[in-house]
């Protein structure tokens, strides 16, 4: 690579900063950050990162930090990466967030993000471009704007988009180009500056890790909001594994599997994969998901990929998932409740509204 | 009635204050107020009481107070009420703490609460008393300690337990000495000085009566409670009442159907009743339940009779209730937090527990 590649990072939280540092001290990576809440901070100070993989780094800056999306026609991006969360349910919709900096046909949009089906909105609006799906296993969290404590090492599975699995849609150019572009994405990350540190690899089989990753995440992330309680507490408190969480987990298997994913590896049986999700926090840390920190910071909860998207698949694929659906009819309560703050909607009927009126008394 | 009818209360919140004022101004009874929170506010001051029925009343005081349990010995009760909250989940459970005041084979047992199974417990604890079961639709709160607001007429429906649908249990002599307690009682409350105020009668279905108001108080309660929702966003925000509200009623009511209890009266069909259930509140009153204002306080909810009895009656019938058990593992996981703030539990693996240690990563 005689050029840095020109990276557009949409989100520099934990895992989009942990990703920007990476890059750049690989050195074959150049990378444009988009920052909001911490904007002023880091354009003040820096980032300062905590890290498990890279140590204590203070007044740290990507190459460019910008507080609005470039055009394309300032520089031309050869990758966009989008580490926000994913609410398809508030707009505006991520695909149209970027489309000022997407080249057609060329840019590659890196989607490091949970859930599942959330490659279909940008497959849509971007029909030239690369899309590469990516799962991360880093554990990083924005402490406080700017200051980045990074727990677990950079781990990143990354794979092109449509999956090799239905790979014959009758797209191969566009397919061959992902394949490329995933694996120089790759390349600049485990550099040789990077070797051994960060852990990024090409995934055959992205949706067998992205539905192993949300057995965890469809279960403990929205029972933990409702509940506003954390993980430790739920595995004391035996009744919520047994009725509430083990049952969606069950439920996300059987919609994996009615779409022939399959998330169990090996010998493994689907109890023991369940019994392994239940217990992958550390029982002393008392942790509290992203969904339920979110719920209490009056944050929108990233619900539709993670519970409504299997919900529907299940509901389209014939598979019983009451568990989900109940929780998911719950978290957009809650969420509503979120809208309502930020202005989105308002408690009133009006002359469509199904339930407004008095009846008679029940008696 | 030469004597006055002796009255035990248990209970001296908006229910039951408003029974104590009507039961002493219709002449025919005495009422003993077992008193707790509200005891010291009560012995100053008197009740205040602002009332639909009545008027407003200040400094009013039923013939005794006390806050603590009455033996049996110092005053035999023809009568003790409960109009307290029912959590059967969170000890002393009621049957054990009025024990003392229970003279067997005389004292009838008056529970005024919501929910169904709510007099096994007291059918097993005093084989020899009759017991009386009532729905009450008065609504009234006590708005602060000794401050009872009463909005909406003084309406009990009793009827004497075992109901007449299972009379035939082989114990003849008690539950006629039941139906002539509760003839006796009513004739009290509606006494001459009463009639035309209040509309206390005879209920000759009271599991139907019981149901009818659980088909309300099984989903809008608990789900206001688990959103923290007012019911008339839950009506502005149609998607609580379709998928939640609605599928909870439906459970409610096949539940109802497989015990043989009829919720519907005469040409009414089960989603007419669904329709006139989620409009019975004003929506401008953006009202929330009693459980969703226990869980804003900190206080226990009602939920095993509500929620967990039919969830269990449904189960035990064969009834699919995905939602009410999905509902009800989550009012436990409130409810249990409840607990731990008063120190009834502690999130503390012990040597049983199921969930305790870490397991590898998922990944």
């Amino acid at each position: 690579m005689s050029q840095k590649l020109k990276v557009l990072l949409i989100g520099s939280g934990g895992i989009g900063t942990v990703t920007a540092y990476a890059l750049e001290t690989g050195g074959l990576a150049e990378v444009t950050a988009i920052l909001r809440s911490n904007y002023a901070v880091v354009e003040k100070n820096g980032f300062t990162i905590d890290s498990v993989d890279h140590g204590y780094i203070q007044s740290w800056r990507p190459s460019h930090t910008r507080n609005t999306i470039p055009n394309k026609e300032e520089k031309t991006f050869d990758y966009i990466i989008l580490t926000t969360k994913n609410t398809p349910d508030i707009p505006p919709s991520l695909p149209s967030l970027i489309v000022p900096a997407v080249t057609p046909s060329h840019t590659s949009i890196i989607l490091i993000q949970n859930g599942i089906n959330i490659e279909h909105p940008f497959r849509e609006r971007f029909p030239t471009n690369p899309i590469i799906s990516g799962v991360s296993f880093t554990s990083a969290t924005e402490v406080e704007p700017g200051f980045i404590r990074h727990d677990d090492r950079d781990r990143v599975r990354l794979g092109p988009f449509p999956y090799s699995r239905n790979r014959n849609s009758g797209n191969g150019e566009l397919s061959e180009r992902a394949t490329t572009a995933t694996q120089t994405f790759i390349t600049a990350y485990n550099s040789p500056n990077n070797h051994n540190i960060v852990d990024v690899q090409h995934d055959p089989d992205v949706p067998a890790t992205r539905w192993r990753k949300l057995i965890y995440n469809a279960s403990f992330n929205p029972i933990s909001a409702i509940l506003r309680m954390d993980i430790t507490r739920m595995r004391v408190y035996e009744h919520v594994i047994d009725e509430l969480v083990k049952p969606a987990m069950r439920e996300a298997i059987a919609v994996a599997g009615a779409l022939g994913v399959r998330v169990v590896n090996g010998d493994e049986d689907e109890e023991g994969v369940i019994e392994q999700a239940v217990r992958c926090d550390p029982p002393e840390a008392f942790f509290r998901p992203s969904m339920c920190q979110d719920v209490e910071k009056g944050n929108y909860m990233e619900i539709e990929n993670i519970v409504g998207e299997p919900l529907r698949e299940g509901e389209r694929l014939g598979v019983s998932t009451p568990t989900l659906r109940t929780i998911y009819a719950i978290l957009k309560g809650l969420q509503v409740k979120v809208k309502e703050e930020r202005g989105l909607v308002k408690p009133e009927f009006d002359e469509k509204s199904r339930y407004a009126g008095k009846s008679e008394s029940m008696a």
